[in-house]
């Protein structure tokens, strides 16, 4: 099947949609909520976006629907209109837009060897001589395959049901191999169809890819907030919650198993395979999403010295872990760095594959927690900067996160532009939003270098003489004025505050300092990285030069960032795809030296350093 | 401690007796159910028991109770009678001694290697620079002890634990391992103690034995009637209730299962020790118990071909067959060979060494199916005789199980005399009295070679004269009369009809066509072999003469008889003490060449002669 990529405008989401899909169904997928108040029937035409970019012909019940005029606008119902080519949407002005997801991840591929195998086998007949069992005789066939007998096992389960399946199968069965454990028999040749889902559990997101582990196809993509935000919205509340609450731990793993479930459901309704013909499932996502799905107390992540309980890749029973696919099927968990650097940095490792690139990258993932990871074929240092939420919007005065009336990118041009999130009047500014009014701030010259708001006849920037009226006094400090209370959809004014420079400026003094300490660790000046790789959601959407120019990135970087999406869910992709791959996170984990920041020699005066501003 | 081998009589019951311990708990172990009507609190007086052999120094309070004269005929109170020495003990004429359980094995012990270890360890403390999760230190530990890492495997649930037991120990541990994996964490130092369980599932009763898997030490046994037994007498009522029943294979497993827990339980509670310290388990089991017990359907083994779902020995979790013993806990199962030749068998083989023995020796434990075997350390072929239920006083007219009121032991002096199970009134004849009968019969000459019971005036022998009044007629055949109506606990006569010795004729038939065809596959005489062993509770009992006599056994064979007791559940315990004798009952189990009889070339020829009496 032809796959296309759908950019929906504002917010910029991307989303690779099946040759044919219906609109609809492709914002379903991009997590983007939608009033389709008839069901999408194509009856009340309430639905229109506009296809700004790309080709789309109308049908006969849109040409009813819609004015000519409308028409050659490129207005079109999102209901009706299908998929045939790379489009772009303009979704209208709406407050039901909640989240953004980021799906679209980074393209790389590997040689698909699935880690589980169907293979087809005939037992011999039983006989009265030898009186072989019939487990005996499964062993010899497979034997015959090239398996080592001496290797050979399976579980009680199988056994129970072996001996219905030889002789109701007439002695011809599939028996789904996991390395040398026999972990499903099912009746006749059954090898043609067998799927996976590869999952990247985030602690606010949850996206997991449907694919045929034989080709390799993604069939479809679904996503989901993570149920857990309702006990916490952050790793540190959780980790709060599983430790302390009654039957914490059980309450959060029953909400992200059961999550995971729901999507396993929805993507194989989506494309109507059963979830039956699932077998295996991969889970990248931070040490703390990691345990508690497992059902692991991530107490020890929480207190010093930080460890996680587990770091190394596992293999498991679906049916332990209460996942509903096959009842043969395998959970496959990528391993873990360090409490702070989890399977999710692993992933993106894996995708990135640093562990063989000549050249030296930078990788970096911003978030609450940014993890950080530096290196090549050579050597990978990797640390976690406790960035906090600064980029999430949070302790932010008019800070929200990245939904619908957030106010997403800011531009200094004649006036103050902004783009808000689903159009509409702003609410607030998200993260990314915050770097690009900052960093025009710092261009502008109306910060100094130690961040501090100057009164507007300090000001010596020509350029910024515009911005005069931004220039407000709050609660006795300096602000910077971003819309009026006129014009937002509160009767709010929407402003950066003294104070949110100051928590911008631990946050970006956090990464930087963490890329700092890497650069010192490995022994390199920022020139001598060749490449920076934006891994995850913020990374997507930020504006490299307003990252730059706040210092987040080094400047000297800045022709050398690329956004590389979700590479925490390409890097579970590749890893159910492929067993030398899920072999291979094994050596990433092992691989990457975990550098803790709080321990490093004069870390306190890098990250004083860093929270400054570079003022030309 | 100390050992002693108490006998009760009649029955000729052996129990070996811990050192002091009272014979009111030994006749319990000996599942010998006698009624203590103060609850064995030695106030009412009425268990009195008659210590024939050994010695006893009565207690004060037999003192007060018992007469002189009693206690200076050996009467004792079983309640407060101690074992301090070998004894015979009668027990008085009741009717609630119900079954007899042989519990004495015969002796053969074996070098104690533990299937599982518990290993000490001391866990790393976490540190901030390395961020070893708390897997990978216990790893280390392990490492250091001699462990592989590669080879080093565990459970969700054991992770799950592994956090808590590590900090609230301090980082002192015990992991219990189960060759590499992880299958039990422990805090402190708790390698002090590790039991195990060996059983032998019977079609009919169950006995386990407690056994220290450091020392080896039997600590108590303990031993019911297969609750299964509700649901059918023998194998093939079993085979067909699992197979026909609505949920008849769960029935018979639950059943099993749940007598299985009680024996652990009362196990345990005898010797004051934990169920929590039990780890391992092994059963040894005829090929349907097997499979019942593991939930496997058995159909296979009832229709032709009669091959077993699963031959192979396995390793499984307790848990999984919920098997209430230490969550850590393993169940061992021995392998089976063949339909009808199971790993009670190969459990006997065990203990018998046929394996290795350089002498020929026939193994035989009779039953409703015979199992023979027959070699030495060059091969070993063994089957099942198809003997069918005489040998158990079914399909007998006075027939019944060697329970209480059973004649089990005819005797032709200068009348007819004969032994009751329990004393009393006689209400019928066990299987070790049909053969008893028989064999004098065959020795009078009142049986021709046929097995037709003679007319009076057909007899040739004098010696037969004395029992002229026995010989009757009966529902138009020939009959031999026991016990007259007058004297029987139920007011009829106890005989042994023409049909009972046909009955008696197709079973020994069975049993010695068996060992004819064993014999002429491995290519020998009967003086080629140097022993007979007699496995098995009916083995134990009958009379050898008698059973030569009547050709069950090769009556050149006489004198190399020797009775082994329970052999399968020895063999149970030495494959729980020592994995190198659990890993040999693979061996043996591959080594033994099956036999069909039903498809041997002239069976049924063989099987006709040997229904035949050898008449002097």
């Amino acid at each position: 099947m032809k796959y296309h990529k759908v950019v929906f405008q504002p917010g910029n989401v991307l989303v690779e949609a099946a040759d044919g899909s219906k609109l609809k169904e492709v914002m379903n997928e991009a997590g983007l909520e939608f009033d389709f108040l008839c069901g999408g029937q194509g009856t009340c035409g309430k639905c229109r976006v506009k296809v700004s970019e790309g080709l789309t012909t109308p049908v006969t019940r849109e040409q009813e629907i819609l004015q000519v005029k409308e028409l050659d606008e490129g207005i079109r119902l999102a209901c009706l209109t299908a998929v045939h080519n790379d489009l772009i949407v303009e979704l209208p002005n709406q407050n039901k837009l909640k989240h953004n997801i980021l799906i679209a991840a980074s393209e790389r591929t590997s040689k698909i060897e699935p880690l589980l195998l169907k293979v087809p086998i005939e037992v011999d007949k039983p006989s009265r001589e030898t009186q072989s069992s019939d487990w005996r005789r499964l062993i010899e066939s497979l034997v015959r395959q090239g398996y080592k007998e001496s290797e050979l096992e399976t579980t009680v389960s199988i056994l129970r049901q072996m001996p219905d399946v030889i002789r109701g199968a007439n002695n011809r069965i599939t028996a789904v191999m996991y390395q040398s454990k026999v972990a499903g028999i099912e009746p006749q040749d059954s090898a043609k169809s067998m799927l996976g889902m590869a999952f990247d559990i985030g602690t606010t997101t949850i996206v997991g890819y449907l694919l045929d582990l034989y080709t390799g196809k993604e069939l479809s993509v679904v996503s989901t907030l993570n149920p857990q935000t309702a006990f916490g919205a952050d790793v540190i509340s959780r980790l709060t919650f599983a430790s302390h609450e009654e039957n914490g731990l059980t309450k959060l793993q029953r909400a992200v198993v059961g999550a995971i479930n729901k999507l396993i459901d929805e993507a194989a309704q989506k494309v109507s395979v059963l979830r039956n013909d699932i077998y295996a499932i991969s889970i990248a996502a931070n040490t703390c999403m990691h345990h508690i799905f497992l059902g692991i107390n991530p107490q020890s992540i929480a207190v010093s010295p930080y460890v996680p309980a587990l770091s190394e890749p596992l293999a498991l029973d679906a049916s332990e872990l209460e996942i509903s696919i096959n009842q043969a099927g395998k959970v496959f968990m990528l391993p873990n760095i360090a409490g702070f650097v989890g399977a999710d940095t692993v992933a993106v490792l894996l995708t990135t594959e640093l562990d063989q690139s000549e050249d030296i990258k930078l990788v970096i993932d911003i978030g609450t927690n940014g993890e950080i990871a530096l290196g090549s074929r050579e050597k990978i240092v990797a640390c976690s900067a406790a960035a906090g939420p600064a980029f999430e919007g949070a302790q932010i005065s008019s800070g929200m996160r990245g939904a619908a009336g957030a106010i997403d990118h800011v531009y200094y041009r004649d006036k103050l532009e902004y783009s808000v999130i689903g159009g509409g009047k702003p609410l607030g500014i998200c993260g990314s939003a915050l770097l690009d009014a900052v960093a025009g701030l710092v261009e502008l010259g109306i910060l100094n270098k130690r961040g501090k708001i100057l009164a507007f006849d300090q000001l010596t920037n020509p350029a910024a003489q515009r911005f005069k009226e931004n220039l407000i006094q709050f609660e006795g400090q300096g602000a910077f004025l971003l819309a009026e209370a006129g014009i937002t959809g509160h009767g709010r004014p929407i402003m950066i505050t003294q104070s949110d420079i100051r928590e911008l400026q631990m946050a970006k003094g956090a990464m930087a300092a963490g890329v700092r300490v890497l650069m010192e660790t490995y022994g390199i000046q920022a020139q001598d990285i060749k490449e920076v790789l934006l891994a995850g959601a913020f990374g997507n959407y930020l504006n490299p030069h307003s990252a730059c120019v706040i210092g987040l990135i080094p400047p000297e970087l800045e022709s050398k960032i690329q956004m590389i999406g979700n590479a925490a869910g390409t890097g579970s992709k590749l890893a159910l795809l492929s067993s030398s791959e899920f072999r291979r996170t094994k050596d990433i984990a092992e691989a990457v030296k975990f550098v803790e920041l709080g321990s490093y020699p004069r870390f306190n005066s890098i990250f004083g350093e860093c929270t400054y501003f570079k003022i030309q």
